[in-house]
Parts: structure tokens; C-alpha cells; sequence
């Protein structure tokens, strides 16, 4: 399947197949800002190819977003990156850092206390953001008068939601995450017995002490959900929607959920049926690289080449944490394509290249290339499972522990930890990466299954993107539970009405005992 | 998207993508009889064409299955049909019509009483026939000798299952239903709060009393499962199996699950990555029809024709409701074609066909053909959505009435009870759905909905078959929590410890103020 026939096959059978009856609709983009803006970009492009209309809101700060493209109008409105900036992640990485030097059972706990406060901080944010676009009339009647077909948008950030479930237009969520809880509140009911909340670092196998991790943080979760994130959009929600909606209803309402995961990776779990799994639909066959990079490729001879990249995190770390790296690096037959941003360390190699940004897709999918050296980022896993390569982690923030931790799992990477990383540490895990075939081979039978799928996840995505156009919609495909207070999803009412019935009837057939007890004992009493 | 044109395409596109490593296959099929065959059947042709080996363990007293044919070859075992026969389905009949005289809320509980003990005896039986294989060494070293790649198997009857586990093959389920608890305990967690149980005739909105029928109805499937078709097994399972086995735990070991529904029909619910839908695979573009018969239709002119079929229960409807309905018939302006057999109904019109066979597929996708008269099977209910024509039910066993009732939720079928259908009735129920122009604009919203999917329901179920022959299983979309012991699964003992944890901080609490208060009191006492 590495082949390029059957993706333009595919590409091809997809064009014949689809109805066309969607081509030139008006879809409306709410993106997450960062490395979540590449995920939505190739989608847009892709529907872009296919005639539609896309107006995109950005904030006029941000950080990826152009504002001028080829494939979409913007518009300018105020977003988290008004209010934030790429120093506060910086900052925020060194609380983490602090954290891993917990215990092992604490350093979770740790980190979603930090986690906890950014959100707290960034719904705040995000609720004012909203409202300064809801309260506004002029804006809002100038959205509706553009009579959008779709809200597109990656909940992560709640914007997209609110101004979609405000408009009233079918919703299709192109999501990693969208907080700590999601799973577990909104993809499907998810026992806590094997499915890991997020941060825990925790497998589908888990024993007990396990266990009473993922259930503590899950009720941690719950108390983060309920009291920080719904709670912060109260306000907002009781000026501008019916009464009794919160947040987590709006996000229920979703037509489609185009999840970025796949189970090559994810730990099998219940789904309902308007979810859908796209993840590596990013991915691609490598192209070929700029002649000087072929070249420095090529003069690795039989050794290799070890590729290193932490994505938006180029220059997150610390100098000693470099140069340990660096030496190591020094120490490899491989030859090393670093990038890198800042002071050059001074214990670096001649088999190194450092460089400023490199075509990472196409660089992994080099037939030269023997491990990725990751800061655990989803784009860059899935780019691993896609050309097989094995990987060695250093993990900084949010998701990137809990996705080393699965290709780990399943013999596929090692991971080291930043804050106390030497360079005998750092050398000994590539070594393990690189001189250990089974990495390799286990990589390599993920990229294989990641390969064997139906249909290219990224058909898969503007199939139900353009499938909820058509069908104005997708209501069929929703659970009918999230409506239901909790004490009826739970069945508590109807528990309390068995309970009752039952007590009622022990009771009665204890009394009719004692009353005919008591009159035999009288009988008896009185024969006597 | 009614032209062949796409499906051409769909078929062509499949071969051309799907990687062909895994054709020439063997296969070891055990099927379900009765309709279920119909099922199993139009795959083994598709895998037949694409050079699978196939063989088909059936009763030599088979009522569907026939011992020759070209595209697999057979051998004769012990089978339910060994030792019962299908008049048995005719004394169940009167024995559900006698239950639905019952009270509404009472009606599915005598109807499940039924259900139990047609499992008790079916299992039993089953239970035997599988231990005549399992004991017979010869036997057994016949089938591990063949070196199949698979087994593909119906789970309605555990036989496959049995054979497919003792034999180690990768598993492929072909299903509608595999007991009354199914969708509960297998396919995902399924809160009985919005997931209405088989045979309960509920949707996805629940009122109180309503979940608590289901409520109810779960705890007796439950019972059911554990109590009697679980220990219908135990002996077997115990010789055969390691310690611990269980049927459900057999069941859970599926690689892939083909679920015969589709979410247009059936209400949304969890499911597990291994659960692929394929509902209405088996329904094809109607072919003309025999001269006689399209010449027939052509009469009926601007009003079009009403067809009645009742598929395996042709024959099933006492006289009485034939005269009645047979009396109906006489006064529609539209002619009727009436699948009978039997003695021919004396109030017969002269606007009816009655023919013992009828091209079921064909004539419901006739332009000419207005509404079906149906007794609610899942065939006839998948094709009747297919070709978008409305339905008038009679059911009368099993599943037919949560079929029914799911098209009924939808506006698409109106019911009428067999036991107490009168010609007035069955006339309204008819002219209801001739005359009101909603059922057939929502039925065919719902084929709208269901021809709308990027794959063809019959090219992915052989992309999942091939896929599990391909990679030899597919443990990786299998859930962790399966193999969990309730209390843990239910995560019960960790709720225990934290429940402990919080009562000894309470009582230590409690402690501590009592010997402060003491102390202070003591002092006070002094003082004084």
C-alpha cells in the first residue's frame, strides 16, 4: 500500500462516488490556533478542490492563521490569542517540569491541577471573547445574513460552538480534544475500568492502584467540567440561549465528530455513531527533499539517519537538556537532522545538521531515515505510524505524555524525561531505538494496519462533512441519552422505585409473618 | 443515487483498491437456517467470486441450506434443525398471540417468558450438537487439518462460535441478534436509559414507566443470560475449554462484529471499533420483473399495487385474519400482489394476485408498488427502506415487533395486531398509509439516508472479512474491559477503598473534636 496508485485510485473512485449536489456551500471555520490549525488547513484545502465557500474567523494576533489565502475569506474577531501568548506555554512548561519531579502516582495529579488552572484562565478568555461577538448585533446579523450551510470548527476552543449552536447551523467537529473530560462526557459512556481519562498516562490495562487513578482523576474531571469550564460561560449562555443550556449541551448537538485518532494508537473504545476516526489523515507520501538534504541523507550510508523535531515546541528546551542531547547525538554511526532554534550547543557533532524548519512528512517518509527523536505532538505520532518509523520521546506538555505512553505501549518508542534527561539517558534510549529490531517491526505492523482501512481517512472526512451539508444535518445519528437528567440516565429513579417495591413487600411479608407468629403463640399460649 | 451507475463504480473502485493478498482463503462458514441464511448466503457468493475457499457446516435436515452448490463445498453435523421442526415456530405463534391479549405493560413480559424457554431448549440442544463435535477426535482433527483462515459465523446459534474459539480461528460474526442481552453485555456499555432492550418494543425516548419496563427487561435478560443459556454450556465448556471459559466471554473474542443494522432504522447507540454496521447489505436494484407480473402491475394504472408477504411465515395467519384481510384488500382502488399459501380466502376481490412466490427485492423497488403489507422481519424491513415504500405491519414473532415499531417512531409503518385484527382495522391501517403523503415522504427521507454512505454496506463487510484474514485477527479494536471481573469492571472495589478512605477521615475527624471538646470540657470543669 505504499504505493502512490491506489491513494490517486481512491482519490479518483471518491470524486466518481460522492454526490455532487454540495459543491459550492458556505461553510463557516472556527479554528483552534497552533499546531490544530494544520489539521484544519488540509481540510479546508480539500474542500476548497471541491468548490466550496469558506469564511474563516481568526483573531488578528494569531499565531498560524493567515489572514490573505488562496482558499478562504477571514475575518478578524478576538480570540484566546488576544489575551495569551506563546511565552505563557514557555512559562507553563517549566510548572510542568517541576511537576515530573513528583512521585509517580502524584505527578498526574500535579499536572492536571496546572491543566486546571489554564482552563480555568482560558474559558475565562474564551467566554468574553465570545460575547464581545454574541453581544454584538451588527456582527451577528452579518453572520446570519451569510446564510452559512456549516459550522466547522475544532471545539478544543469553544467559540466555534457557541457562534455555531447560536445560528442554528448543522455542526461538524474536526476534534483532538476538547478538555479533560470529553470522553468520558460526550463521545460515548466510557467505563472508567478501561478507559484512561487524559493526563493519566494509563494503558486500557490497568490494575488496581491504576484503576484508583483513572477514577480519581476522572472525578476530577467531573468537578473541572461542572464548576470551571460550564461555569465560566454561564453568564453568557443564559443572555443568549434557552434556558438550562450549558456548554456541554451545545457540544452534544454536534451533527458529526471527526475525531483525529485511529486504533492503531487510540485503546479500543465505545463510540457513538456520529463519531468518526480520521486520525493521520494528515499524512502523506513523502515527496521527494530539497537536493542538499538528499544529499546529507544519502551520506549517511547503511547507518541512517535519526530525525529530530518538537513541532511548535522548537525552542522549549533548556540549554543543559541540549547540550546532553547534542553529545549524545555525537556519539551515533547515524547522521542527525536536527531542527533547531537558538544558541548552537557546544558539545554538538559532525554528524549533525542542524536546520530551522524541515519537511518533516516527507523527511520521516525517507527510506534512510531510522528513528524521530518527538516531543510526543499528535500530528507528529501519526506521521510516525504513517511511514513506520520508531521514535524516542521527550514529552513537554497536555496530550504529548499520554500519546508516547501509547506507542510505547505497543513497543514502538521509548521516552525519556526532560527535567532529568543526561545524555547517557538520551544515548542509551536511541541506542535501545535503533540497534532493538522488534521498534522497527512493531512501528511497522501499526503503519501497516494504520494502512488497511476502507477508505483514505481523509474521503472519510469530507464524505460526513459534505454528507451533514446534504442532509442538513445529522439528528439521527445522536444519542437520545444526553437529553436525560443524570438521575434518569443513570436509572436512579427507576432503581429507587425497585428498591421501594421490593422494601415494601419484604415489609408486608415480615408484618403478615409476626401477625401469624403472634397468633399462633396466642393460640398456643392459650391451649395451654 | 437509484441508477446502478454508482454501485457499478462502488464494486469496481473495491477491487481495485482492496489488496487481494487473501484471496484463495479457506473459510469455515456455520450458518444460522431460516432467513438468517439469506444473510449468510449472498456473502459466501461475493466471497466465492473473490476466490475464497469455502466450507459449510449444516444439518443434513437443513430446512434452507442446500448440500450442492457451486460456491462452497458442505458437511453434514448435528444442527438445531436435528431436533426440532418448523411447526414448532407455528405452536410459538399462538402462544405470543395469546400474550398479546395481555396488558401493553405486561404483553413484552409474557412474551419474553416465551423467548426463555424457547432459549432453554434451543441451547440445550445446541449445547448437545456441539459436544457431539467437540467430543468426536476424528472430527476435530478433520477441521484443524483443513488449516482455515477463518471461521465466518452467525452468532443466533453458538455452534460457530464453540468451533471457531476450540479451534483458534480469527472470527468474523455475521449478526442481527445473538440473545436477548446482546447489544448489553457485548457490543458496548448501553445505558438502559436511551438503549431500549430487545423484545421491549421501546425507542431511544423513554417516559419513567417506560425505563422502568426496560430496566426490568435487563434484569431478566440478565438472569436469562447468566442462569440459563450460560449454564446451558458449562459442562461442554469445562471439558473443552480452559477454567473460567464462559459462552460470553467466547462471544467477546470476535474480531470483527457485522452488525446487520443501520442507524436509520435503528436507534443510536454505543458501539466498540469492532462492531461494523452493514445493515440492508443484502437489498439490491430491482430487476424487471417476469412478464406476467409487470403486466399485472402496469394494470393497476395511476393507484399503483400493494404487496403482502410474510416471508419464513408465509403460512402463518389463521383463516379468520386472511378473510379479513383478504376483505380489505377487495375495497382498495389499487391492486394487490399477496405472497399465500393455503386455501384461498372466500372474500377474495378480483383486484388480487395471490402467488406463492413472489421476487420480493424486485417488486418493492417497482415504480408501481405503493405501500408493503409485512410481517416485520429485518429483510423485508432493510429492502422496504431500500426502495422507500411504506409499510403496513403484522407482527408476529421475535424481533418483527421492535421493527416494526422502529418504523412506526419514524412515520414510515403503521401496525395492526394479528390476534385481534378486524377488516375494518386492517383497511384503516392501509388507507392511513395509501392516503397520507407523510409515510411516504418519510421513508423515503430514510432511503435518502441510507443509499448516503461512502461505501457500500456489502463491500465493507468483505473489506472487514478479507481485513481479519489479511492481519490474522483484529485484537486491536477488541475492548480491555471484557476480560475485567465485574466488581472490577464496574470499578466497585475502587469505589470501596475511596469510600473507606473518606469514612476513616470522617471518624478520625470525629475523633479528634470529641477528645478536643472533651479536653476543653474537662478544663472548663476545673476552672469551675
Amino acid at each position: 500500500m505504499s504505493s502512490t496508485i491506489p491513494i490517486l485510485l481512491t482519490g479518483l473512485c471518491f470524486l466518481l462516488l460522492t454526490p455532487s449536489c454540495c459543491s459550492g456551500s458556505r461553510i463557516l471555520v472556527v479554528p483552534v490556533d497552533g499546531s490544530h490549525w494544520i489539521n484544519m488547513e488540509v481540510i479546508l484545502r480539500e474542500l476548497h478542490s471541491r468548490g466550496h465557500e469558506i469564511t474563516v474567523l481568526r483573531s488578528a494576533k494569531s499565531w498560524y492563521v493567515p489572514s490573505q489565502s488562496p482558499i478562504y475569506t477571514s475575518i478578524n474577531v478576538t480570540m484566546l490569542e488576544d489575551e495569551s501568548d506563546k511565552d505563557y506555554y514557555n512559562k507553563m512548561l517549566q510548572n510542568v517540569m517541576e511537576c515530573r519531579k513528583s512521585l509517580n502516582f502524584l505527578r498526574s495529579f500535579c499536572q492536571r491541577r496546572l491543566l486546571t488552572s489554564m482552563l480555568a484562565k482560558g474559558h475565562k478568555i474564551l467566554a468574553r471573547a465570545a460575547a464581545t461577538m454574541l453581544d454584538d448585533p451588527v456582527f451577528m446579523k452579518k453572520l446570519k445574513d451569510a446564510k452559512f450551510d456549516l459550522m466547522l470548527t475544532d471545539p478544543g476552543l469553544t467559540i466555534g460552538v457557541l457562534l455555531g449552536s447560536y445560528l442554528k447551523l448543522p455542526m461538524v467537529f474536526n476534534v483532538r480534544w476538547i478538555n479533560t473530560g470529553e470522553s468520558h462526557f460526550t463521545i460515548a459512556p466510557s467505563p472508567v475500568s478501561y478507559i484512561p481519562v487524559q493526563g493519566t498516562e494509563l494503558q486500557d490495562r490497568m490494575d488496581f492502584p491504576e484503576r484508583t487513578k483513572n477514577v480519581l482523576h476522572y472525578l476530577f474531571s467531573l468537578v473541572e467540567q461542572h464548576f470551571i469550564i460550564n461555569a465560566a460561560y454561564s453568564d453568557l449562555l443564559q443572555r443568549h440561549f434557552p434556558p438550562g443550556t450549558d456548554l456541554l449541551s451545545l457540544e452534544y448537538a454536534a451533527d458529526i465528530w471527526l475525531v483525529r485518532a485511529d486504533f492503531v494508537f487510540e485503546f479500543p473504545r465505545p463510540t457513538m455513531p456520529n463519531v468518526v476516526y480520521i486520525g493521520g489523515f494528515q499524512c502523506k507520501e513523502a515527496r521527494p527533499l530539497p537536493a542538499e538534504l538528499e544529499a546529507f541523507m544519502q551520506s549517511s550510508g547503511e547507518h541512517g539517519v535519526v530525525v529530530m523535531s518538537l513541532g511548535t515546541f522548537v525552542s522549549a528546551l533548556p540549554p543543559d537538556v541540549t547540550e546532553a542531547i547534542a553529545a549524545a547525538f555525537a556519539e551515533l554511526p547515524q547522521k542527525v537532522v536536527w531542527r533547531f532554534v537558538g544558541e548552537k550547543p557546544s558539545s554538538l557533532g559532525n554528524n549533525t545538521l542542524l536546520v530551522k524548519w524541515l519537511p518533516q512528512n516527507d523527511i520521516l517518509g525517507h527510506p534512510k531515515t531510522r528513528a524521530f527523536v518527538a516531543h510526543g505532538g499528535t500530528n507528529g505520532m501519526y506521521e510516525s505510524i504513517y511511514h513506520g518509523v520508531p521514535v524516542v520521546g521527550l514529552p513537554l506538555l497536555f496530550d504529548q505524555f499520554d500519546n508516547l505512553h501509547r506507542l510505547k505501549v505497543r513497543g514502538a518508542a521509548q521516552t525519556v524525561e526532560v527535567n532529568s534527561v543526561t545524555k547517557e539517558d538520551f544515548l542509551e534510549a536511541l541506542k535501545d531505538i535503533l540497534d532493538t529490531p522488534s521498534y522497527r517491526s512493531n512501528i511497522q505492523r501499526l503503519s501497516k494496519l494504520h494502512h488497511d482501512r476502507p477508505m483514505s481517512p481523509m474521503d472519510t472526512a469530507i464524505f460526513w462533512i459534505e454528507y451533514v451539508i446534504r442532509n442538513k444535518g445529522a439528528a439521527h445519528l445522536q444519542a437520545a441519552g444526553f437529553s436525560l437528567p443524570w438521575y434518569s440516565y443513570f436509572c436512579l429513579d427507576v432503581a429507587l422505585l425497585i428498591t421501594a417495591v421490593i422494601g415494601a413487600f419484604v415489609w408486608v411479608s415480615v408484618l403478615v409473618c409476626q401477625i401469624l407468629c403472634c397468633r399462633r403463640f396466642r393460640r398456643k399460649m392459650k391451649a395451654e
